[in-house]
């Protein structure tokens, strides 16, 4: 089923301006431009730090909101038109979105690396346009159905999940390793249970707000730490006491970017450790080089996600070793997108949601299961 | 041949005391404690810059000269007495040593990475007594039989040779690709290189001061760049520019731990890239952490050498894929050992050499092809 | 606590002799060579087919029964005394035996791979003797503390279970990958087993025998095939049609060695995908070459186990997530030695275990939780 | 500038029609269809014996001549045509051709494998017409400048020398390793010319046939050995014994697909070798398993090409550390292209180039450096 001419059904869009400003427009729907692309209508979207960034700030480092653009990015949706090539989905399938598409034939595209493409055109990054919106077109490859058990409303964190899984794999084999994760926001929370379901025979949330950690154990943590206003050197001391690990733990993942636990993650890491930086933070950071060096610590940047990683999130849900209740603690129709912003904003509960256009919210919470 | 009773023969040592005074001291010649040691007589020795810093500074980090103790750690020798399972090693055996004795049983030691176990004994690092002496006792694992077309004097080399190799296998697959290289001093410009050894199309050799660049290219850089004071973002772009890498670098290896060569290394790198901290500088340093983020970089430090690194580093001189010709600018008798320190602490010259007590200069510098 | 001179205690061995007989016989009790010995009373050894097929042939390939051989290599015990050295054990500790010693410092043991170690000492294998006697000498690097509610009994499956470990890290990242498993006998059910923990999505395990099959399920089985006498082609098919894998598995493990399984398992295989040897069959086997190529496949062989496998192993059964209950499925006391191995040579249940001398066998049933 | 409607140039085509007759016939001239397409005359092909196998046999595998095909798949041509998007390419550009157009948007592709990919387009692999016509049109990814020094002739060897770049990154690190190589045809000899490139210390060239070994010194071969019927182990020990390998070889590359030659090379691996299969030969072929197992090896089927394989292929022509002169022995005009399939079918010389419809080979002989 294509659709060759412009299609004159609504398309509601929550639209950030330059200056900070939301507005509620009506978009033209989005056409079928290659054989390859579906239509989705878009059931929920979960918000990212990145969305309230943008809205406050104006700006993520070079990515200027300099025209006006829809935000949101962690979204499912149904599938309502399909291009004539667009095998393996059909009209009706519910669909978790990865909101990259990369250009598939430059070198980093071509070896694997398809988050490192130049021409990605990313969702909500300007100047493309996010989801908060009744229509998306994306490309066949991003669009994963939806195990049955799971809703459209928790399908929102397949999103944040492959982040999780992308930055897990970069850490390497876990099985029977110890691992830190420093945050117990959605992505460091799904970044313990990633790094459980992965083998981890420890795993230590950390956080400096212990209300975070007291759900850190219902998503893999083994322990939990309480970052203090001490020294780097005796916060690491004091985290690895507490999670009896003496030798030093295997593994740091960050998701702060903050540069007391980058530098307690790193003191914290035994011989040879590995570290991987997933939040992004200041652009320049403080770093013990000479412990990195002396240890032989490899750290690594990650970015987004890559090949293999939504299929591996999926995977990890549809086995259950990974388990989502309880991360969205609130929800909004679309017409109050705003309030959930703010509600981001005063960093209340762990995840909000905003339902599509329309989106009967209950309808959406029902997996098909 | 083994000698199980103490031997009278005399064993001269550079001893430096805490406080920073050097004496001639004689000491007790090493006797032959496992079957597979062996006594070598130590021919020449290189002198490093961790050499001079102890008796500058007293310590390295945690490592302080609480005692007497004998530096050097870059050696040749000849073998004067073999335990009875030394096997592979005769009497008369022009050796380089590796100077770091590992316990072979630890996790690390068995795992593949001994330069990371605890138990190590390294020659010149408190308290284990160096190699400016004229007897050493080393296990055999330890020797290292030089090409016959090479020197004992050139032979001093190889440590610092092995430290390149091992940096650089840590950079990953070099064939066709960039490598920038911070530091034109013995190990960055043996990882010039080694990096060209190892295919890399592109070697640019990066340096403070000009007279320092100016041999680079006999060692392998096709390209150089003088780093100025403008910021780390200029001094990439201008290097980047200069070597005609518009794309970025696929590698840099760092042998200077100045924070600006770290800073435009980062910057330099191509997305995915890969960087390797050889050098030791400062504890802490700042660092661009979002542009490791944004490029998924990998960041890695690189700690002394492991399995394999001083056979290939061996092997490299043997195929005349790596030459040293001219890296030692500057020669020292045992008796003017304190001159050859005064020497590398003036920074004159690339690489300084000191022969072992009595031994005849010209003998050392004679290949036995 | 260390014994320099011969003790007296007796030390009963159960002894193969060249021609196939076996005879108890009382050996001198092993005394501490080195301060990192140490000397464990056996308490139970499973018996494995290479015991019986050196008790019936009389070699495997170039290993030979020219003398007399105590038998015997999977292994749990009790300290008994320990060498100056013997860090972290103490005397009355429960341990698990790795039964090779390797020589710890050729290229293969500082390289990471000690099970490729030339001059590996490897227990029941000709001319070392195994374990089947009252005492063992074996360094400390060979000891694992049994997990608190692991009994001495159970323990002595930690040997094949750290083959199946071994096999398992050479096929990759499993995480939501498929794997089949050829041969549903001790290694077989173990590789399910670790497959399964290693996060594999679906386990295939595959026999001939359809009561070997019955309890794969337990140990980590997601499917069972049972392999016909059709042609390596229709088996594969068929074998894939019941695992609902129309894309090919991503990964085998062979257990069995014979030819069916091997050609059925590489053209089961997906594009990309992984086959680990883990049995060893005939000298000379017959495969899909064409396929390999076609497929980029990768074909590993696997030989015993390497660092940390030992380890991860008992960080399995640690963590539980890898249960034996069930696989012990006969008992010998130690005077009963000889039914064992009839037993086994039977191919009657999945594992017989046979008791050290004088061993209480309720006691060697607790485990100390 | 781009070609919208058919253009009536002349296309002149070389077609082998079902039942093994040639023809020469005219086709029309192919168009731009997507904007990231060129249309490239075709300046020389170099013929592979799978063009020859098609003729002789009309089917490789599953692939069979159902139809007229136009065979051939090395090529050099100069850009006519390019679409709006085919961004880095001018008309006039000198190109070598990658004959496989992947789908880029399967798991595999993504994946960074795309020589995997089950949709891929293979040139002369039915029913995908090859490039012995006047003009053929690929995407912009498929073609790759010609370095100015390597004349169009001389860059048909691109193709076959990506076989050989792909093949040896399978067998990983070579850096002073010792490499054999079966086969001294076109692809073996570029196999031998890689391995050294990528730091090989000893290359042992293998065939049976005297003449052809006599020139693979000029390719990189430090040795050579000239296998006989006597036994694999025969033969291994001999090889091994004529390039004073002890210890065995680090790595195989087979090139024959011969069942001697890979016993022999399996045979003649050391502990923990790589084997990596790069020519296609009959479709099940007897192995020693025992020793696959015994040693640990990693036997690795080789399929084609893929990410970055053509990008350092050219590099290393670039760069000089490959040079190809006297591997083209024979030159034929379009006209005469049957009497070059005899030639290759012959086993005469070493590699037969073709050249275009009406294409002056003086012109295609000379670099445009």
């Amino acid at each position: 089923m294509t659709v060759t001419e412009e299609s004159h059904t609504p398309n509601e869009a929550f639209v950030l301006h330059p200056g900070g400003k939301f507005f509620f427009e009506e978009r033209s729907k989005p056409t079928i431009q290659s054989p390859r692309d579906v239509i989705v209508q878009i059931m929920a979207t979960g918000l990212c730090g990145s969305d309230v960034h943008y809205w406050q700030h104006g700006r993520i480092g070079r990515y200027v909101v300099e025209n006006p653009i829809t935000l949101g990015h962690e979204s499912t949706g149904i599938v309502v038109e399909s291009g004539s090539d667009a095998q393996g989905l059909a009209v009706g399938d519910r669909v978790a979105l990865e909101p990259g598409v990369a250009c598939n034939t430059c070198a980093h595209c071509r070896n694997g690396r398809y988050n490192l493409c130049k021409d990605m055109r990313f969702a909500a990054t300007p100047p493309y346009d996010g989801t908060l919106a009744t229509y998306y077109r994306v490309p066949v490859e991003c669009c994963f159905k939806l195990p049955p058990h799971i809703s459209l409303r928790d399908g929102t964190l397949i999103e944040p999940l492959s982040v999780a899984v992308h930055s897990s794999r970069l850490a390497g084999n876990m099985q029977e390793k110890s691992v830190i994760v420093f945050g117990a926001g959605p992505v460091g929370l799904l970044c313990c249970a990633v790094a459980r379901a992965f083998g981890a025979s420890k795993v230590v949330a950390v956080d400096v707000v212990p209300a975070r950690l007291s759900s850190a154990s219902k998503y893999g943590a083994t322990h939990t730490y309480q970052m203090t206003t001490e020294t780097a050197e005796k916060n690491a001391a004091d985290l690895l006491a507490a999670a009896g690990l003496d030798l030093g733990a295997d593994i740091a993942l960050d998701a702060t970017g903050a540069e007391p636990c980058l530098n307690c993650g790193i003191l914290a890491l035994a011989q040879g450790g590995t570290f991987v930086q997933v939040g992004l933070g200041k652009p320049n950071l403080s770093l013990p080089v000479g412990q990195i060096c002396d240890k032989e610590i490899v750290f690594k940047g990650s970015f987004r996600y890559g090949p293999g990683d939504f299929q591996l999130a999926i995977g990890l849900l549809d086995s259950r070793r990974v388990r989502l209740d309880g991360l969205i603690t609130h929800e909004f129709p679309f017409t109050q997108a705003e309030q959930a912003f703010e509600n981001v904003a005063g960093r209340t509960g762990i995840k909000s949601v905003i339902y599509g256009p329309g989106v009967d919210e209950k309808a959406a919470n029902v997996a098909s299961e």
